[in-house]
């Protein structure tokens, strides 16, 4: 059993029967859907999923998971997911993979959220993964030279040579180059209050518990809060 | 001359040759539209406009006014647009035409803006006018739901009786119907920081020139900052 699939069956075990639950994207929230799979199957565990992506739905629905959309649950128990980066203050950075808004917003209505990461992803600073930031395609190049002017290093996130990638929403992301990121809370704000954006990757004080794999076995963090 | 077409006769007269224009939406900015096109026929002068809407794009594209995207100008000189509410301290609210991503986007990246209102938009407190609040459809319910929690009486923009009214952008926008608003920097950075928010209607301190329509003749007053 590799590490990935340790913390998603460990995830997987926080989650009882009646939740409705948060389901990640990513590559070890695959291997903790996988379990909610067989528990569903062999144990009849009885959960609703609230996919944060299009290939999280399809693999919960394909393992017989309940799947409803965000607007039709009155509220979410738990949200497993993965992360880009986690401080040692427990703030993180996420959208790797594109996902950060829908994430984000499942993130924001649960009471509980719990991530799933390798050792690599725990740092001393956030900023050496780039900061995704969802843009409105209006504008956008303006906000660009606005990054740039603020030595933010901006590249726009592309889906080939010469066509960006757009997210679930049609926004655009252009990604931070920042390296250390001093202050996650003032830059937080800073981008809350930017025109244009929609939202940005900074998960701060967002997290309950961390998952991380271990050689000799999964180990659990708490956030006391 | 009704009051509409005078205030927008006087805003047109700040546009001088050579200058980038931001051109907003609604009753008035289309006198000023007009207006700028009779300059651009019988003066020559030599602008360039940056619309904020399709509608103001198709008027001045039939005037023969050179019309740029706002991603392909450098900069915005002047922004001349309407408001639907605006304080003694140079608050405003807008939005009423569910333009208001494009027009603070716009706005943001002007040297200079200008309003023009009737006298019925000049208010001692903002708020009677409904705060429009433009939120990404996916978790819509949940933020209208957090809406109401806080007391903000929120109401979903209706196209039909059943059909959501979307912005340009595909969003949805939330209504808060508020009657007062006792301090709007603080509203502004609360729904700044509340995911799922695009972007708010409170142009808050934005403006540099208000003029409005009265019986006697336009009134100009500068917000010196």
């Amino acid at each position: 059993m590799n590490l990935k699939e340790m913390v998603g069956i460990k995830a997987a075990s926080y989650v009882k029967d009646g939740m409705t639950v948060g389901l990640g994207t990513g590559s070890t929230a695959y291997y903790m859907i996988e379990e909610l799979g067989r528990r569903v199957k062999e144990e009849n565990l009885d959960i609703v999923g609230v996919p944060t992506s299009f290939a999280s739905k399809e693999q919960a629905e394909a393992l017989g998971i309940i799947i409803k959309d965000i607007d039709a649950v009155t509220h979410i128990d738990l949200t497993i997911d993965g992360a880009d980066e986690i401080s040692q203050t427990f703030h993180g950075i996420k959208g790797g993979g594109a996902a950060l808004l829908f994430e984000k917003i499942v993130a924001t209505y649960s009471k509980e959220v719990i991530w799933i990461v390798d050792d690599s992803k725990m740092v001393e600073k956030l900023g050496k993964f780039p900061l995704p930031v969802e843009v409105v395609p209006y504008g956008q190049e303006q906000l660009f030279r606005l990054f740039q002017e603020k030595g933010y290093n901006p590249t726009f996130r592309m889906e080939t040579e010469d066509q960006l990638r757009k997210t679930d929403s049609g926004h655009s992301i252009i990604d931070l180059n920042l390296d250390v990121i001093e202050d996650p809370i003032a830059l937080a704000l800073e981008l809350d209050q930017t025109v244009g954006v929609v939202e940005h990757g900074l998960f701060n004080n967002m997290v309950n518990t961390v998952i991380i794999g271990e050689a000799h076995g999964p180990k659990v963090i708490e956030n006391i809060r």
